[in-house]
């Protein structure tokens, strides 16, 4: 096996030498292997979580309802299609397995597992299978509201420095909340907890049998700060069980940089994969922030969205600046020697599904059918050419919360302007468009926070959806880039493979080396910049109103979804 | 032929003497036979209207698009309609023709024919033809908002003392703002107006040979109180062209009261409907408001909600109060010897048709079918016995603008609380409930204005919705009643019809014999009450947050779908 920075042909067989990236999604992981000198994609996998997103009731027998806003996953599930996506990957590109010389992954976050000190999931302990607190909370478990409005007050009550530096709030997606809500609902899961850990680091773990901690989620989800967690006092005053938290089940001796090797394959890790043993294996990470070198957009103001079921948006910055509302900033957070900004909104792709999901007329299916478009394609085309506004209506995009800037996962989705006249492709364009009004509040906001955005670089599925694409670069009134892979996290996570590999000095020479995009792909159309600018003006002012800080409505409404009623 | 207060055998048959009740709605006429001494009904038979509402284009050949918001309607169907709907119920009541002693006739209002002297409709007229604005305009023509609006703004600044009776605003659908429109929008077809004249009195013309017009239409649509119609100053500060336009267009000698005989059936009338020339034929009527002697509604705090499409509010009370925001109120307007009422909601069963017509999902429509469920029955089933509020939404049923009480119909629709889980059986209950909470602001609006609603009747189509009927009884937090008959106004027409014949002393003693309902059908549940107490708070909050004077937002959007759009 060779590394170095040598990466001609492999052994005796002349394949040029290989990295394979693996992303872990909400519903599937994704391989690719590339050509660890030049980035060339030459086959993926793909294998689906047989429980996928788990949030109505637990996957064994005689399971009873999940609570509202509930979301679990489960970790059988992540290693099955682990293996099974490399194993296709492989196959896929054609390449001999010996031509890998390192694996990279990345992973949903904030997803995270209760585990025993050894790292085994408590989901997978006799007598905890049945305990809903014992599984991974995935990203999108947002019953930890309650506690995460404490932690913000308390945060704020104390001075907190660290509080700043993640807009003012922190989220319930994140590991604090999650954690907090296990002790405050089920303690003595609780109590089995030695290690609090995202499932970024879980893989690694995995595969190298050494616990790391990276220093992205450890900086995003994790609350660590200028090297620590909030203080036991802090903690302590949240609830007195909760003071050692970090101290016993979070803290490693160091944390792991981005693009550093976290360790080799092991034998297990090598007969769960289909890989070599002895691999360099790279230190975890996040979906969206390891897309930036894939899609090239690791300069300070270059904002990667990767836009898929929700969007994450990652910028790196050269200073530390105070942004209210984005999900954080962290130093090395996207790249080690940068600070990395992250913002989102948390339903983007998974609304316009929602509202397919509603039903379309029968008309609308049959012709559909008959043009054999699906039906996101059929509405956008009924809508094609129509000026902007003809439509009459405004939307606001919180269907799945608000992320950024509002940091509030019990917001809900507001639509305004409806008429009889309204058919059900003008709400569909309307909900695309606040999206896109969703995005340009966060650009906004790090402009206002002194991080201009110079460039807007789309990664993700919906980077394939043109009338989307081009929406966006008319609201935000910049040209939009595209990144050219497919599997921008995949493509990242074996990017950062080839770094830990030694291929490449660092990150930001393994993007210009392996990194592809389309750059300003979308240009914006003034006339059409102008009219939105009209309609995000009545998005922006929605979108005060029913901010939590001037309007309860949409917390009461919640409430009384969340209690089952009010009678 | 035997008319008088003798109902026996008619002539040498033994058939009871019988009167017949056309009702004309939005998209058809519907006859009814019943009995003229005791409103048992015999027969009922129904013909649509070829062109039905015209929005779109003229059904004439190569006619362009209609503007928004405008809708017509052709005089040829109603003539056709109402001859074959008589032959139609005569048929099913298996009576013979010379049993009928009387006919009366019920019309949708404000719809307003552009006629000549002789009272023929301009758009038969050669070269008119294709002049939109040569055609009647249907009620819900909402092209005239801009003249609705001055024509109530130059009402306050004048101090006209009629502009309380209709709460304050003058209606974009009435007969005022329907001339104005066509006076500034083509002048040419304005000079050549001899009689702007309500479809509810240019039928009656048709059946008698005779102009009349009737206290109902004259005082709600047409402005008229105190014995005359606005003044010619007024008018002329509308706009200088205007001044004459009452006493030029629809004056008449005397209104003719609900209940008279407005003439007797030509040989004409006879042809058209297959009826007796000779016989009574009552004064014009409104279908809303001839309904109440059908539901048995004509006391003071009986208000009868005829719920269909939309929804028309009326209500008697013995003396003249103020009640902002209502469509108005009429000396006889509903029966000769009270003020009568009138409010209204734009869109009701409009409303939920509207959300079906979105589309459901494909399994739904399947289940349906199977069940042999209507999707409305089906989407109401998915929702029975869940808590109130437990879908956390609540809607502003503006959807057709807001007729009271904001007289505003440039408003629309909002949905608030969506969620990535809300199913569309969710958003349907939503809708439901928020056309009982328009309904709830009303009846609190007329309770305020001094005016205590003793009972709540329901007619109309809507009445047989079981679940919606219970909704209404919980949200009101009164018992709803609901008049027995399905074709509530054309029985209505056809009491009116008996009292015109001779056969009652007024129409309240033929309500009483011929009318009929069930007292109280339906009781609120007090637990789902005071759930529904919670939930109209927030639909409160909401429409006086989005009412035009705190807020312009649907203003400013429905000017843009007006205007095709800001680009």
């Amino acid at each position: 096996m060779t590394a170095g920075h040598s990466v001609g042909p492999v052994g005796k067989d002349t394949s040029p030498a290989t990295v394979v990236g693996v992303d872990f999604g909400t519903l599937s992981a994704r391989a690719v292997v590339i050509r660890a000198d030049d980035g060339t994609e030459l086959g993926t996998g793909a294998a689906e979580f047989a429980s996928g997103a788990i949030e109505r009731s637990l996957p064994i027998a005689a399971a009873g309802p999940l609570p509202p806003d509930w979301a679990l996953q489960d970790p059988a599930d992540w290693r099955s299609a682990l293996g099974a996506a490399v194993r296709a990957a492989l196959a896929d590109a054609r390449v001999p397995r010996e031509s890998v010389i390192g694996i990279g992954t990345d992973f949903t976050a904030c997803t995270v597992v209760p585990a025993m000190a050894d790292g085994t999931p408590l989901c997978e302990l006799p007598g905890l299978r049945e305990r809903p607190h014992a599984w991974p909370k995935l990203w999108k478990h947002h019953a930890a509201q309650d506690q995460a409005d404490r932690i913000t007050d308390l945060a704020h009550e104390r001075a907190e420095p660290w509080i700043a530096r993640y807009g003012g709030r922190i989220s319930a997606e994140w590991q604090f909340a999650k954690a907090l809500q296990v002790l405050e609902e089920d303690p003595e899961v609780y109590g089995r907890v030695a290690r609090w850990i995202e499932a970024a680091d879980w893989i690694i773990w995995q595969l190298t049998g050494t616990e790391t901690r990276n220093a992205c989620t450890a900086g995003y989800k994790g609350i660590y700060q200028d090297g620590h967690y909030p203080s036991r006092e802090y903690l302590a005053a949240l609830n007195p069980g909760f003071a050692d938290f970090a101290d016993t089940r979070l803290a490693v001796p160091a944390l792991s940089a981005l693009g550093s090797r976290a360790g080799s394959l092991t034998a297990a890790g090598a007969a769960l994969t289909g890989l070599t043993e002895g691999i360099a294996v790279a230190t975890g990470n996040v979906d969206a922030h390891v897309s930036a070198p894939a899609a090239r957009a690791t300069d300070p103001g270059q904002m990667l969205a990767i836009m898929g079921t929700s969007t994450c948006h990652v910028m790196n910055g050269s200073f530390l600046a105070g942004v209210p509302g984005i999900c954080g900033v962290v130093d090395g957070g996207i790249i080690a020697g940068a600070y990395g900004y992250e913002a989102g909104q948390s339903a983007v792709g998974d609304i316009f599904a929602w509202w397919i999901g509603q039903g379309v007329p029968e008309a609308y299916a049959d012709e559909a059918g008959r043009q054999g478009q699906s039906l996101h394609e059929y509405l956008t085309k009924r809508t094609r050419g129509r000026p902007v506004g003809y439509h009459g209506l405004v939307a606001l995009d919180w269907m799945g919360g608000n992320r950024s800037i509002l940091v509030d996962h019990h917001l809900s989705g507001v639509i305004v302007g409806l008429t009889l006249a309204t058919p059900p492709e003008d709400v569909y364009l309307a909900l695309l468009e606040s999206t896109a009004f969703g995005t340009r509040v966060i650009v906004e906001a790090f402009e206002a926070g002194g991080l201009p955005v110079t460039e807007f670089v789309v990664a993700g599925g919906l980077k394939r959806n043109h009338a989307l694409m081009q929406i966006y670069a008319d609201v935000l009134r910049r040209p939009v880039s595209v990144a050219s892979s497919d599997q921008a996290p995949a493509v990242g996570s074996a990017i950062h493979a080839a770094v830990a590999a030694g291929v490449h000095a660092d990150v930001r020479c393994a993007a210009k080396a392996m990194g592809r995009k389309e750059h300003a792909a979308y240009q914006p159309d003034r006339a059409r910049a102008d009219a939105y600018d009209v309609l995000f003006a009545e998005y922006r002012t929605l979108h005060d109103h029913f901010a939590p800080a001037s309007n309860g409505m949409l917390h009461r409404l919640r409430r009384l979804r969340n209690e089952g009623g009010a009678s």
